[in-house]
């Protein structure tokens, strides 16, 4: 079941490898930081994917921070991305090979060309020098690491250019020791029917080679092509979650997994609970690109078991088997139905049981609390991954949370205009009324925008109560459109997570047509969030005047 | 070439089939209008497609006005949808088919159960009764109308429970003189492999039958599940446009007539011209939504074809096979050279070629120009997918771009308090201070937020000078924020889609520390876009007195 099973004698053991950190990060308009990327990475992990591909060490300094220290795994193992040596110069002086065996990679991938025409038009060297390059190359990682893998770029292209020229690379590749070989369709414009057959010639004539497939979407056929090579006879599949990619993305890891798991004979070391993981997984990615999911991803999209109309959700009712392929649970995701809706339930209680809360499954307050959250997700909340706010939620309603101050009013001025020394300047102030410990609070502060004046603001109406929030930080502030149809008038979804000095980090929310509005929001559970982990009571005003 | 060929002896002749204004529009939050529904149709035809499924006649009034004057075609023919009659009376006295062969559709798709375990829980009838209603009901079609066609719902789930029942359903509308028996995978879990096996034993079961094919995305194969079944035998695929449908959507029409039409030996009736037309029908559809379309889409995305890196780049240069599968323009798409901190000057030239802009490399103020995005890119600004501002920047640094208006002062303010009636409220109010036309105009404006109300504020003091402002609106607003562990301190950078009447998108950026400020920079380039690209010239002092 685990991921680092190695599999080696099984025929029917395939290998996930996830590269959303590598290929993924090349899509337009996405720019991970290190810790988006240390969180995925996890997530892939507890996920059970066999291999991460992390980034390419050397090529920018978000990879090289991520390789120094990069996250410890149970299962998976940690790829680092690069290119074979360069012509003319063996691998072992090679600077590219050097960042990548230097590296705190367990296993390298190293991609080189295998179409001939690439070779000679974008490359502008000898067709032999590239399969020595490929085999050199090969050869030196294997030497330093435990593992070494071949991407064979533009290998489809390639193989219907030059048969015997794709194969030599793969051959080369074999030569050199690769662990696997991996056929990429670059440009993404194979079919289904080609990549059965290519693979399997492949397969043929280069039998003791271990093969992988990599995908794109440009045909809109990226998972059927990947699953069209292993039915040939790959046994490692290369994939990015939701898809992300440059162009039209990759073969979907999410899709891929779903599929084997659940609809073919072939193991790939991914357990029942795991799979259960898949939505949040998918979602994860989502809230850390800030971008709304799909809601018809297959599998884990919000609409990707929603029923509509009378007479098919009468059969749903009936039967589940009726209009759905799987039952949604098995994935993590739910049905959406109005009527008695137990996967939500089912679904609910385990997420109360995650927050550390045991209720029964006949408490009232769970339908009473089943029906609140779907009200503020229709509204649109999400508490996937805001668990802070998810918690305040429900013990409130159960009682448990004090209220530990009251804000009375604040007011926000952004000003915009030329200073003294002829410089536009923008200032952002704001005022602050609250009620704690009895008192009424008045105070101002001045920030560089009005989210951070208001926290300035409403920290200094606060800490003399509760010293515990002085240490605690803001560390990140992600604003969603929730209805991009209607522009600047748009309902807005903000989420901010908080870290403290002790290493608790917790997500809050705040949704509201006013960004304002639903930023304060945020704050202010935040704020509560930390006060009621920390054990504070409320403050009286015996106790504030004490205080003062 | 023709649509309406009718190919009966072209062993290669694929019919294409689209059920966008049926199928799709059972999708959550479709509701197309009598017009939307002649928009499509119309530009189905001029595409080529076989047939247009219009809707279900009798289902609802939009479907009963569409059909009681539907549009006329060239190519296409217009099919009415509709169920197999009831059980237990004839097809004769069927007021459901009766609503069909009196509409004025050219042919009829009628669809039934072909799963035994839909006719025994879903249904409750007879096994035997089901068969008949399917025979009846297409013979009684095809004595009204050209064409019947049998839509044999949940197939494939029925096959693989029971073949001889699902074969016996084929072979009922066999003997009824169906022109079409349409397989469908209704519940969208058939994987590509399983497609092909049970299409091709269809085909050997009951040779005279002419097969169709009927996907569903949820396991993300419906394009690869149609092409499987044609590839077996079937020889009309349904789809619809941007592959819209219910849960994960139907198999995608335009993917699979740019890959029938580009990568296989059938012959889809589609020219080379009416291909030419994809992108735009694509777009079509997404604007009769109202709805941003996907970038990534196959074949028509704007991202589809977008190069980044310089190395990639470089390659395309020299030749676009290298990186691309087809040529974009095939199919009425572009290629975008995506303008990144990657961008070498390669990239920079082939961006200013595809604006219009011819620099050679040798000219100083492309240096120049270089060195001011590297810049505003270590800053924080990122030109991908936000054109708009690039070319405004490039157009400003060469004299092209006039200074329309001139934002002396803004001020927003943002109050949360308790009003009269006990509520708390949150409102927002933009005054601005604007000269143009060489007045100083000072307006206010409130809105839901502070930047809609800067919006609405700064519209206010704009129209007057220059209508065509007018009818634009923001289509998305998005946040990013760039220095997240620096908290509510953070860098933002705000991106803003803007819309205009004539269908025309373009994106533009800010980027400060403060939210405030950085939308307001992003607006700004909007309003300034729009009017250099509507070639509007500034309003002079005189111009704007005689404007008063």
């Amino acid at each position: 079941m685990a991921g680092n099973d190695d599999g080696r004698n099984d025929e029917r053991r395939v290998h996930i490898f996830d590269t959303t950190l590598r290929d993924g990060a090349q899509t337009q308009g996405v720019d991970f930081g290190v810790a988006d990327k240390i969180a995925i990475a996890r997530a892939l992990d507890d996920l059970g994917v066999d291999y991460v591909e992390g980034g390419w060490p050397g090529a920018n300094p978000t990879d090289d921070r991520f390789f120094a220290e990069p996250p410890s795994f149970k299962n998976a193992k940690l790829v680092a991305f690069g290119m074979t040596r360069r012509p003319g110069r063996s691998a072992e002086n090679d600077p590219g090979l050097a960042a990548l065996v230097n590296s705190k990679a367990d296993a390298l991938c190293m991609v080189g060309k295998a179409w001939d025409f690439h070779v000679d038009v974008a490359l502008e060297i000898d067709r032999q020098e590239n399969l020595k390059m490929i085999e050199d190359s090969i050869a030196f990682a294997k030497s330093r690491k435990s593992e070494a893998m071949f991407d064979a770029e533009h290998f489809f292209d390639g193989f219907k250019a030059n048969p015997e020229y794709a194969l030599a690379c793969v051959k080369a590749a074999d030569a050199g020791g690769a662990r696997w070989i991996v056929l990429c369709d670059t440009n993404g414009g194979t079919l289904p029917h080609e990549v059965s057959e290519i693979v399997a010639e492949v397969a043929k004539q280069v039998p003791g080679a271990r093969l992988g497939i990599h995908c794109h979407n440009d045909t809109e056929n990226a998972v059927a092509n990947s699953l069209a090579a292993l039915w040939a006879g790959a046994r490692q599949v290369q994939g990015t979650l939701n898809g992300l990619g440059e162009r039209c993305g990759n073969a979907n890891t999410i899709s891929l997994i779903a599929s084997l798991a659940l609809k073919s004979d072939f193991n790939i070391g991914v357990s029942n609970t795991q799979l259960g993981h898949l939505t949040h997984v998918s979602r994860l990615l989502d809230d850390r690109l800030n971008r709304a999911p799909n809601r018809h991803q297959p599998y884990v999209g919000d609409s990707a078991f929603a029923h509509k109309g009378g007479l098919h959700v009468s059969a749903v009712e009936k039967d589940p088997r009726t209009y759905e392929h799987i039952d949604p649970e098995i994935v993590g995701n739910q049905r959406h139905i109005v009527v008695s809706d137990q996967a939500g339930r089912s679904n609910f209680l385990a997420r109360f049981r995650e927050i550390g809360l045991e209720l029964e499954a006949g408490d009232k307050r769970v339908n009473r609390l089943l029906e609140e959250v779907k009200d503020l997700e229709s509204q649109g909340y999400s508490f996937d991954g805001a668990e802070a706010s998810f918690e305040l939620l429900a013990r409130r309603r159960l009682g448990e949370v004090p209220d530990y101050f009251r804000m009375e009013r604040f007011r926000l001025m952004d000003d915009r205009r030329w200073n003294a020394r002829g410089d536009l300047i923008t200032e952002s102030e704001a005022t602050v009324t609250v009620e704690v410990g009895g008192q009424l609070r008045h105070e101002v502060a001045s920030g560089n925008g009005p989210v951070n004046a208001l926290d300035v603001a409403l920290r200094k109406a606060l800490v003399w109560a509760y010293p515990v929030l002085e240490g605690m930080a803001l560390s990140d502030y992600k604003v969603r459109i929730l209805t991009p149809q209607e522009g600047t008038r748009a309902v807005t979804r903000v989420m901010i997570e908080s870290a403290a000095p002790d290493g608790q980090r917790w997500t809050t929310l705040g949704v509201s047509p006013n960004i304002v509005e639903a930023s304060f929001t945020a704050l202010e559970d935040s704020y509560s969030w930390r006060l009621f982990k920390a054990g504070v009571e409320p403050l009286g005003p015996k106790s504030a005047a004490a205080r003062n």
